[in-house]
């Protein structure tokens, strides 16, 4: 949402490269030209995108997993979630995530919005969405992939979020989209 | 949140190396052992940590800012909020931050919680205050910070959530807290 007026604090890339490619990670430094005229350096993850799930096996309850998130050496309660393969359409990685981690198809899916998840240091782009009309099945975990299922209510969702047994960042953003569909607030 | 039946999806650290050290970002490389006895690795930015700032002139209005997020090349409707310095207590850094930024002081700080912002890849901890009972002054960007401050109703925050005017991911998580606290259902 660049307006008008914020000409006076936008950066212009004058070089880009390629500082550190990872098994995992991808990290650029780009020159750029600050409002001032000065130049600085920007580091960033380069990253596919991703995609949250906000499934909902009735109006009370949806899908959630807990799986133990290295980074910050804990098990984190979440949204089923997970990157774009190479190519691949939001809503076809909405659906292959939700049924390998969950089990769950869906024959309603419904796109919510984007969010940037770490603006200082990341371009990844998550979108969100909401599934509806599930079936359970079978999850297809990687050999090397762990985590738990649970079905819980929305109400309980919000009380964790409010307690800190729900911490991620992008699983609060769901949880400020279902707190407004669900009460009619927001149209989706 | 690790719970007793978590144990089957814990990973424990076998190895630790940094990998990366810019400027700006580390990033380290772990071997850890998964949860069927196999080994892999994880690759995470170090993050000194953060605090987000929900800054109320009075009820109705927040302090939010505009600025320039390179790695996702556009202008960043956000909530104030800065990283640790070393050392820094999150109280302190929330106040040099809202000040810097701003301008603002405030006489009443309130500890809301805590976000992780990007578990897949970043340690980062975000904590979030409420500063109320504000006072106006002068910003103290450093010569080479650029952005644009912008006081706006809670009504305006939200409605841009949910147009997608607001998709920074700390932010939104920062708008479920102003809804539900100022809505009562949130205690702090």
């Amino acid at each position: 949402m660049t307006r008008q007026q914020d000409s006076d604090i936008v950066e212009t890339t004058l070089d880009s490269k390629s500082v550190y490619e990872g098994g995992f990670l991808k990290v650029r430094r780009d020159t750029v030209r600050l409002p001032n005229g000065r130049q600085s350096s920007r580091e960033y993850i380069v990253h596919p995108g991703a995609v949250v799930v906000i499934a909902q096996p009735d109006d009370d309850h949806v899908i959630m997993v807990r799986q133990y998130r290295y980074p910050v050496q804990r098990v984190i309660l979440e949204f089923p979630a997970g990157k774009l393969d190479a190519g691949e359409e939001p809503l076809t990685c909405g659906q292959r995530e939700l049924l390998e981690e969950t089990g769950y198809t869906a024959q309603d899916w419904i796109s919510a919005g984007q969010m940037h998840l770490a603006v200082g240091y990341s371009d990844e782009v998550i979108h969100i969405y909401f599934a509806r009309d599930l079936t359970a099945g079978k999850a297809q975990l990687d050999e090397d992939e762990f985590l738990n299922v649970e079905v819980m209510s929305v109400g309980s969702v919000l009380e964790a979020c409010r307690t800190g047994a729900i911490t991620d960042a992008k699983s609060l953003t769901c949880a400020l989209w279902l707190q407004n569909v669900r009460s009619g607030k927001w149209g989706i």
